[in-house]
């Protein structure tokens, strides 16, 4: 057992997808992880640390904000928050993991230890990141932690952080649907949590990129009667069909209550889900860039819910934009049709997912039968140095979810050319 | 339209099944119902309340406590509580439906006025019976109101207590499935919310009668990722089957924990629900009648659930018990393992059902096909002439859910020969 | 017993505070109300009504918006939610309450028998207002119910709207804190509820006017530790004081966070709530007239709570603005700093209060010595007559709450002389 | 910063208070502790822990089960689970806390890593008791830790378990009622919060000891509206009165509605809480020994609710009871009046309290000067040497609690005499 606070590895080598300016990653040399790493400028001692080797690392649309320069993401950022691996190392107070266990790597890193830790908002970790509440592998403003697209990554409070799969077998032959729970299944699900789904409740969810299908899918899981998709992308409507859903195409000027009416029977829904946030991807979300425009999904969602109904945000709304227009979208205000919500006395939660609270549920549903979504979501399994073109095709819109497979561990890989 | 405080039907003749002493019913003349009645010995002005003709009104296994000389109830009694029906005449003050209209009427009888139904506890209304809070059709201790096994019967309090099933047509071609929304439906999703299913836990569920099967399927449509139901008779058991359950056929002195390590993988569930009672169906359940033997199933609900587990008790236990053999257990008192549930922390929940807080949304999941549980529950449509063979039948723990239609309204009656 | 669907009165005068234009209010001659009266232009069938004569009737903050020309309310209008009084006439339909009884009449009109009601949203009643969810007395938009600002005023749906005072003669001594029960009161302590206050916490209340007040104390109720008020108005500020509150004198470009800083020790609290809405009294409330002025008080909740916080909105925000600047700001968009809420994962409740869910409770803390305002809210009880120029002093900001006494029934009138 | 996992200090001398066999404890040298040691059979790395000297260490009502012989707890135990302490070494994963740290030590010990801890079930650690989930010091069945009367005590998982007082000087004025904090207090504020204790409602509280004491004020902090506290000790009621709750005194033949009717007016709480478990202090408690006479307390909550009410079960309800009369009871087998809480349809929550999701909360409630009962307790503060003696007192149902201060760091100490 490796105990010491040096890993075996230093003379390892590793690499990652990294950024390198609007619309540019590279997969470049990245160091290899240690126990006793200088993370955001801070030295830290992380005994209570792993080292892991993904198996599968997902391309999320978050990190598509970051990849079109719609966020002030450092050169040279190492991506990647979505990893299902292999323990390789383990630091000294580590308990409840051995090396060679398979883990999901939940996106949130979380020490376990502070308030907001112990209250289940592990999304607001106060400990892991000195610039505000909140880390995250591979993101900007989330600690600068290295991401999990490369080879080798280190999880630190790995007895708190990380979810065991307790079959390698079954979870081989499950692995496209457990890549999905280190982020967007839980930030779907637990926006349908958010957004007070249950069952025979009617609900309606803008945007059908993979957050908006695992999202759909979720509401399912908690028993909605009916469940409405709302894209301008035929193409993703179309997965959303895959999954039971109705579908509506819609943009910035549709009528959402006429288009509920026609395909529902009823105007409102009893929840409303944003699964698009301030910019999406496709044409037109790379031009949204005003105060108006950057609040579009969201002012759909308010009125698509019923007088008394509940909607949730788990798209993303940040602050710095440097490619927005106006001094005031720069700063991320956005300009919200207020009293509709309040005159419905709507509720409404909002920001990142304490995927914890929810992964290891998520995986029993799995494990069992009862949720598989990755073949609605169109999932491809690519290598490392596939990245740049999947991230190009992603940012267009293409209606696929994209796992790397750095070390080819799932026997899965699509070569280029198919993946195109 | 009618909103005289007479019925226009007081010439009008009426039939239903009542109670002649243990193991007994008969179907006989009883009175039309009015709009100025005298209920539990109080003369009640009832211009909130409809006149309604029974499509279907089922046998429940609660009925079969009273017919088996369990409880204190009066002979004459009127029983049946699981009534879906037309409207024939209304109130006064009847403002959300009219004659024509198709109901469910949930079992609970309550005012929509006192303080227990303004805080969502129609189970308890304080103005429908002054033995004790709540009110029931055609049941012991519950306001003496008349039961709806019967050609009609009067509905208090029309708006508040009714759902309106909105297509005839939809409905009649799904009346087996609506026809457990007054009672067993909602009571198993109740007793499932109760005892905190949500999505990816799993369930023990004791009890292979109408309720456990009902509260089965409720199980997974909250979500759950493994059911697994027990109980004596295997017949019931294969209908457990049908619905996805994972089955254990146990008796009072089965040992739970090692009959869940073998069929679930782990000696605890999550979750933990009692459909039994303190006495059940069945040649065993007859015979149960000390104060320990009347908690065997309570018991081992506590014994399968986890540490910090929840439970819930749908299952009946009434303090009148005629038939008990000792002074205790007459008066209902029973033997319990608590230290079981106290030191695991255990949660509890039970009673009866609050069916109106449910019925709407089960009534959505049933209409856009995505809960449909009659088949599996083996139901059968009869004629009122033949409740007094169903009552017998059930009684013995034939796994049959009986379902009596007076008129002929459904299409669907079974001769008395098949339904032998 | 008077059951006819004919008022006795029809004969009898009945006067009111009526609206005449932005600034003016004038006492007139209004109908006596009946059973069976014309609403919303709709005939109405009232058989479960009451006649009510306002022991007291206050005046809201929120009656200063329509008072100043900020709303769409019609000439005419007869205002007045806040009403405690005596029942003098009394439906056919009425069970629960006899002539003379003394009442609470939550301000939400609200039918006991719709989806809504049954679930507790009396908020959003769906029968009492077509042109929306809602219905309140004497207001815009919500369906035309006369006010209680009046000699009497009917209340429909009395066993279900009503609460009733056990006892009058202490119920007298204690009449200006049961007065504060039909709106404001509980208004402040459903905000306090959803902004998830509860023991140990620390709250920022924006506003200290009547509702902001009541808040505060709500707050304490519900077990804070420290609850912070903020307002420019210092007078309004030694009024929390008196409460127990810590204070902050802010304005628009006041740094919450520092000041916070100062007077907390943390620059966030655990919860946050805006009791100021999109206007405000006082001077600088009426020049808030864009989308960026009028969103100051909810910017600065979002600023002021802490990651993973609570918010909630008692403070109004309304759709239609005559008075505002710009096309956005008319139809009631605001301009809001999204991200700051995003990034915390704040939660956010708004909305009207349903009383009905918190007033019994409420009066069992005043009965029981537990909670009593009225004298920190400054209240002073003046006769009908006197509301014009109450309404007038109240929008300058004078920290002062007011009402109306129409019969001189609590012997507590204040001349006119000493109420200025 | 002393980090290797020895301990400086294993020459050091250490002295505590252990069991010795029925009715007799004594203060005896134990080790030292260390940074790895072998606890409940089982070497354990403790590098996550820290070394506290108790500056306050209580003896609880729950130690009194184990003193009398009414569990199977072993020869030599060192009890003590109410420690607030000084941090005096530090193992090398500890990162939140320093040497000198004043910390309030919560009496449940949990490891922060396992599934329970993280669904805030810290009562039910899975990782630091091989015998059940939960653990404890100095306490039977709960992993062999040893207890916190003492003058030294290791706490493991120190970054999770303990709160830090963030003031030594306020904290050392408030010293009593911080005392409270590892268990009593959180103990009945949780058993307060399960009962569903909220604004307005009213409560019965079984048992007038320090548990039920710290309950009673626990329900105020929520806003109930009236308490009412039975038991049959007349001193311990006079405590009672001193936080402001009404009192009943009662004893096992005591008609429970007709004492609530006479003091509260109505025969029913809306909550219930059961402060005495199986067994309490006082002559009667002794004799409780067969399976009718151990559920007393429980059988009269149960009445004592109202339809729809919520009942909390902090006292403790153990399995192996060896002086108990029956086989049955030795199995810890109760009598219960099911039916009557079946009936209601109350709601039931039980077992030890996860004392850290209360504990910094009711922490801030004391320094802001909101909270204080250490005086209605009774507290006295002793020398280590004087333990026998105040188990002897309490075990007699003294109206006192008792803080042994081993190293007088309060300055409180009294004398013996006094204590007398």
């Amino acid at each position: 057992m490796e105990t010491s606070n040096k890993s075996k590895g230093q003379q390892q080598r590793n690499r990652g997808v990294t950024y390198q300016g609007p619309n540019t990653v590279q997969v470049k040399d990245i160091p290899y992880p240690s126990f006793d790493m200088t993370i955001g400028g801070k030295r830290r001692n992380l005994i209570h640390g792993v080292i892991v080797k993904p198996i599968v690392s997902g391309i999320c649309g978050s990190d598509e904000h970051m990849y079109r320069g719609r966020t002030p993401v450092k050169t040279g950022t190492v991506f990647g928050h979505e990893v299902v691996g292999e323990i390789v190392e383990k630091g000294m107070d580590v308990e409840n993991f051995e090396i060679g266990d398979w883990v999901i790597v939940p996106f949130n890193i979380a020490c376990g230890r502070c308030d907001n830790c112990k209250q289940k908002f592990t999304q607001c970790c106060l400990k892991v990141n000195d610039l505000q509440p909140g880390g995250a592998y591979g993101y900007v403003m989330m600690g600068d932690w290295p991401g999990g697209q490369a080879e080798f990554m280190l999880v630190p409070y790995a007895d708190f952080n990380l979810v065991k799969i307790p079959d390698k077998t079954m979870a081989k032959s499950k692995i496209l649907d457990i890549a999905l729970l280190p982020d967007i299944l839980p930030t779907g699900f637990d926006a349908a949590v958010r957004a007070k789904v249950s069952p025979g409740k009617t609900v309606y969810v803008a945007g059908a990129g993979p957050v908006g299908l695992c999202c759909a899918a979720s509401c399912f899981v908690l028993g909605a009667a009916r469940v409405v998709v709302a894209d301008p992308n035929p193409a993703r409507l179309e997965r959303a069909k895959l999954l039971g859903c109705d579908v509506m195409q819609v943009d910035e000027r549709s009528n959402i209550n006429q288009e509920l009416k026609r395909v529902l029977g009823a105007e409102f829904t009893d929840c409303a889900i944003d699964c698009v946030g301030y910019e999406c991807c496709g044409e037109h979300g790379m031009k949204r860039k005003t105060s108006a425009e950057k609040s579009e999904a969201l002012n759909q969602v308010f009125r698509a819910v019923k007088y008394t109904g509940a909607v949730s945000l788990p798209g993303v709304y940040m602050a710095n934009d440097p490619l927005a227009e106006t001094a005031e979208a720069k700063e991320g205000f956005l300009l919200v049709n207020w009293p509709v919500a309040w005159n419905k006395g709507v509720s409404i939660e909002q920001g990142q997912c304490p995927v914890l609270n929810h992964c290891s549920f998520l995986l029993n549903l799995i494990l069992n039968d009862r949720l598989s979504i990755a073949k609605a979501l169109n999932t491809k399994v690519i290598p490392l140095d596939y990245a740049q073109q999947a991230y190009q095709s992603f940012s267009k819109g293409e209606a696929v979810k994209y796992l790397i497979d750095p070390h080819n561990m799932t026997g899965l890989l699509t070569t280029s050319t198919e993946a195109k």
